[in-house]
C-alpha cells in the first residue's frame, strides 16, 4: 500500500496515520524523496483500507501487490521522464543516446569523444573510471582524477555524464561529477550502495544483473526509490544463459515486461549485451522497437586499441550511422 | 570440405575423386539434393587442397572450418530464398507472414482463419494437427483428418501450409497436405526425423531446441541438406532460461548470428518466444528489425477458447495491426 | 484420479465406470498394463469421489494432484522394482550397476568389456549401437548388426543389456536383443517413441532431456506408464547450464526429489554428468548418497582409442576401484 | 608467474628483480601476506623464465597459465588448512561443521543455538547480523548489537563466529567479532569489498555467485590473497537454473573442480542450494562425498518461527542426525 501524504500533514495527523497502521498489522515505512512524502505500508495480513482512506493529511492512496511499491505502474500510471538538465531527458519522446568508451583513458580520447559526439548532437556521454574486472591484475581505471577530466570536459560542451560507481565510499566525491550514477550487473544488489544512492539527488541507473530477474531488478529500484530518489533509469544488458555464441543473452523481453510494471524508463546496452562489434547496432535497433527509451553504447576513436571491451565497440563512423537509424527508428515507432 | 561437382562428371570421374579424398584420409559423404551434387568431405587432419582442385568433373570447391558445411555461408554467400510456389516465397526482400491458430481444432476454425488471412494478403498458414503435449491426457491433435480439411481450405485459396510433422511414419502421409514440414523445438535434434525430411522435396522449418546452441541448430540442418534437401527455414522460438516473468526468453540475438553464420532464412515466433499475448506484436516487430525473413504468429477468432496456447494468441483485430506495422519496419530495415 | 480395477471387473461394471466418471464431467483414461487395469480420471472442475467410490469392480481409488498420475509417489508408496530376471534388478536395496563402452564398436572390444564386467560381478552392460550425434557426418553406431552380437555374448554370460533406442521404427527389431531400452536426453520428449515403447513388455529408462525439468520428466514417463508399461526407470545425466567448467552439470538435487514424488527407480549418470574421466568416480559415489538406486558409466579397454566420449570413460582399473567404493556407499547409505 | 621472495631479501636485490621483469615486459603486483611476500609477474608475451630464475632473494619461481595465480594448485600442491584456534581448523582430514541459524534474532535464540552445539560437539556458530534482502521492507538482520552478543556467547563456549559481512564500512568494526569472514553470493564479485578482506589477518569464505562461475569464483578469491590474506574459504551454495523444483541447483560437480584448480578449502552450504528442509542432510552428505571440506547448514529450535529462511533450515533432532552420519561419511571418504 502506498498513501502520499499531503505536503501540509501536520505532525499530529502523520503520528494518527502510522498509530492506525499499526493497529492494522501494517508496518508503516516513511519515505521522503526530492517530490514528495509517502508512507508504504506493508500488511500481515488482508484489511480494510477504508479505514485509513479517509485519515486527513493523505492525498491519495493505491493497492499495490506487487513485492516492489514506488516503482510500480499500479499507482504511478504516467511514465516517469528523468531531466537531466539543459533538455536532456530520460524517458520522454525523444531516444537518450549515451555513448562513448568502455573506460576513459587518456584527455585526448576525452577530446575526441567529446568531439564525436559534438558532431552528431549525441548529449550523453558514457566512459568508466572504476572498472570492475575479474582479475585484481587489470586496469582497474583512472579513478577520481579521470573523472574529473572528464566531467569537466563534457560540462564545457554542455554535454552529460554517466558513469559506473562501485562502492559506497565513492559516492560522496564522485556527486560533483557525475550526471547519472551507474550501478553495474554486479553491483545490482548490493543493497547498502543502493541505500546510499537512495539519498542522493542525482539520477541512478541500475543494470539488471548477470542472471537477475526482473522483479529482483525492480526490487533493486525500490531500494532507491525508498530511500528518498525518484530518479531512476533501468537497464538491460544481457544475462548469463548456457549460449556461447554471443558474450551474454541481450534479453529485449525484458523491455516490453519492464515498461508494463514499471513507470521508471528503460535502456539497451547492446554492447555487453551481444558483445560482437558487428551486430551491435542490429541488437540497438531491435532494443528500440522493444520499447526502449535509449540506448547505451560503446565507442571509440580506434576500438582495436582500447583498454577494455574493444571487440564490442563501435568505430566512430559505424556509431554515426547508428545514431541516424535510431532516430528513424524510434520516429516509426512513435507511430505504432 | 564441400566439392561442387559438375552435373556431367562421369562414374570414373567420381570414382577417381573419391579414390583422392580416400588416399588423403579425407571421409568422402556423397551428398545428391534437388538442385546439385555434392561431396563433403571430412579431413582427419590437414591436408594439401590442390591435390583434388584440379581433378576433372569439379565444379568448385570450398574449405568450410565450421562443424556444419551445406549450410554455412562460407561457400554460399548468396542468401537462400525458397519458393513455395504461387509467388509465396520466404528469405526474400519481403517478409514471409505465417499466421494462425496452435490446433486446428475444426472446419468453421480452419474457414474463418483463411478468411481473415485473405482479407489482409497473408498467404501462409500455420495451425498443428499433431501436437506434442508434455502430458499424455491433453489433446494431441485432429491428424490427418484435421490436416487434409487444413490443406484443402488453403489450397483453394492460394494460401500455403506450415504445419508440426513429429514422427519419422507421419512424413509421407503428410506429404501431399503440407508446403513447409514444422520440426518443433522437442524435434530439433531428432535425428531420424531429420534424415527422412532430407530426403523429401519440401520445405522444412527447424526450430531451435529448448535449449539449444546456434552450432546445434545449424547442425540439425546440415542433416536435412547432407540428406538431400536444400529448401530449409531456422526458427528462433525463444530458450529456457532462469527467468519466469516470460513463457521462453525470445532470444534475437540469434537472428543476426544465424544470418551471419548460414545463407538459410531465419524466421522468428514471439507467439512462443515471449508466450504473452500483449508482447507478442512488439517482440515480432524487433525480430523483423534484427533481421528475421519472417515471422509465425499465433492468430484465434477467439484466443481464450483455443484448445491450446490461448494466453500467448492475437485477437484478428490486433494481428491486422501487426501485419501493417510488420510491413513498414520491413520497409524500414531495407533501407538500412 | 487413479481407479485401480479389479481384476474381475465385468464389461458392465466397468461402462457403468465410465458413464459415471463422464457425467462428473471427468475424463477417463483407460490403461492396462502388464500387471494391473486402470482408470486415470482427468477432471475438469472439482467433484465429489465419493460417487465413485462405492461402485462395484473397483481395489482402489486415490486423488493425485500432481501433473503425472500413475508415476506419482501420491497413490503407490512403495517402490517400484524392476526385475531383469536371473536376480538382477533395479530399485531394490543392491545398487545396479551399469557398465560399458559409450559405443559398441567390435566383438573383441565386446568380449573384453564383458570379461571385465565379469570379473567384478557387474550384471548390467551399457553400449550404443544407435548414437545421437550433432554432425551427420560423425560415427552413427553398428546398428542391428552390433546389437546381435552385444546381446549375444551378454545372455551367454548371464548380463543384461541396456541400450539406445532412437526412434519408433527401431523398437520392434531391438526388442529380442535388450533388457533394458534407453531414451536419450534428445528424445526425452520424443512423445510417439515413449508411446510405442509403453505398449512393449520391457523396461525402459527414460534420461532428463539437456534442459528438462523433473516434472517434464515425470511426464514423460507417465507417457510410457499410461500406455502399459510400469517398468520405467528414470535418469539423471546432468542439465545445461552457463557453466563451462566439466560437460553437463550433473544435478544431484533431482535424485532425492524425483524419489520423493515417485516410486521409480532413478539412476545418475555421472560419465555424461561432469564428462570428466577424473571426476567421475567422485560424482557417482555423490548420486548414491544422494538416493541413486544405480550408476551408469562409461569404461572402455582403451579410453583414449574409443570411437566417442573418450575423455569421459573410465580405464577399467578405475573402473574396479569405483564399483568396490560404491558397495561401501551403498552399504553405508543404507544404514541411514 | 608466482615468484616467492625470501624473507631476508635485500630492498636492492628486489629492485633489480623489479627492474627485470619490467625489461621483459612482465607487470610486477607485489603481495605482502601474513605469511610471504611475493611478486607476481603478468607477462604481456612469452619470456625466458631463466632470466629471473637465478636471481638473488628469491625462494621459489613457478609459471602459472591460470587467470587465477595464487590460489592456484598449480604452484602450491599441499592443501591450505585454515587454523581458528583452539584446535579448530578448516581444510584438514576433519569435517567442518558450521551450524545455526539465518539470521540472529535474540540473546536467547543464541543461548539454545550455543547449547545445541556444544551437545554436539560443533564447533562453529553461523548466523546473519546484516541481511542481504531483496525487498528494503524486509528485515534486515540485528547489526553490531547482534553481533557482539553473538560473538560474546561462542567466544565463552570456545565455539567460532562465522557472519557475513556486507560493505566495506562494516570490516573494521565487525573485526573484533568475528572469526570467518562471510561474503555472500550477491558480493561475490565486490571486488572493494574484496579487496579490504585482503587487508585484515581473519580467514574470509566467498560464496559462488548466484550464476558465477567457477573462474570466476577463483578470480574473486585471488583478490583477497592478493591484498595480503592467504587465509581463503571457497563456498558452494547452489547456482540459478531454469528448474523451479528446488530454490537453486546445488552444484557438486564444482567441489572435486574447485579442489583440482585450487589448493584452497571448499564448503558446501545445502541449505542455501536445495532450499527444502527434508533435502539437506542428503545433499550435505552427498557434497562430503564430492570432497568438502566443511558443511554450512541452517538450524533452528524453531524453524516455522525463524525470520527468514525457515522452510530451509534443519530442527536440531534433523541436525543432530546429520552431524553424526557427516562424520561416518567423511570416515569413509578417508579411506577412499
Amino acid at each position: 500500500m502506498i498513501i502520499q501524504l499531503s505536503n501540509n500533514i501536520s505532525t499530529e495527523q502523520k503520528g494518527a496515520l502510522i498509530a492506525s497502521l499499526q493497529e492494522l498489522k501494517i508496518q508503516p515505512n516513511e519515505v521522503k524523496t526530492q517530490f514528495k512524502n509517502y508512507i508504504i505500508g506493508i500488511p500481515k495480513s488482508d484489511f480494510d483500507i477504508r479505514l485509513i482512506g479517509n485519515m486527513d493529511g493523505i492525498d491519495d492512496i493505491h493497492r499495490v501487490s506487487d513485492g516492489y511499491k514506488l516503482v510500480s505502474k499500479k499507482w504511478k500510471t504516467n511514465r516517469t521522464i528523468i531531466d537531466l538538465g539543459d533538455e536532456v531527458t530520460i524517458g520522454g519522446n525523444e531516444l537518450a543516446i549515451m555513448s562513448g568508451p568502455c573506460s576513459i583513458e587518456s584527455e585526448a580520447q576525452i577530446e575526441n569523444t567529446v568531439a564525436h559526439l559534438l558532431k552528431n548532437n549525441i548529449k550523453i556521454m558514457r566512459g568508466g573510471v572504476y572498472k570492475p574486472r575479474s582479475s585484481p591484475y587489470a586496469f582497474r581505471g583512472l579513478g577520481m582524477e579521470g573523472l574529473k577530466l572528464f566531467y569537466q570536459h563534457c560540462a564545457e560542451n554542455g554535454i552529460k555524464v554517466i558513469t559506473e560507481v562501485m562502492q559506497v565510499s565513492q559516492v560522496e566525491e564522485m556527486l560533483p561529477y557525475v550526471d547519472v550514477f551507474q550501478v553495474g550487473a554486479r553491483n545490482s544488489q548490493n543493497f547498502n550502495l543502493l541505500d546510499v544512492l537512495g539519498k542522493v539527488d542525482k539520477p541512478v541507473m541500475i543494470k539488471r544483473g548477470m542472471s537477475g530477474t526482473i522483479e529482483e531488478l525492480l526490487a533493486s529500484a525500490e531500494y532507491v526509490f525508498s530511500n528518498g530518489n525518484e530518479k531512476i533509469v533501468l537497464c538491460e544488458r544481457g544475462i548469463r544463459t548456457y549460449e556461447n555464441a554471443y558474450r551474454n543473452t541481450l534479453d529485449l523481453n525484458a523491455i516490453p515486461i519492464l515498461k508494463e510494471k514499471s513507470h521508471l524508463p528503460v535502456i539497451v546496452d547492446p554492447s555487453h549485451g551481444i558483445g560482437l562489434r558487428q551486430h551491435v547496432a542490429t541488437m540497438a535497433l531491435a532494443g528500440v522497437v522493444a520499447g526502449a527509451d535509449g540506448v547505451i553504447v560503446e565507442t571509440h576513436e580506434q576500438p582495436e586499441k582500447a583498454f577494455s571491451d574493444g571487440q564490442q565497440t563501435l568505430y566512430y563512423e559505424q556509431a554515426e550511422k547508428l545514431y541516424a537509424q535510431l532516430k528513424q527508428t524510434k520516429d516509426l515507432v512513435n507511430t505504432f
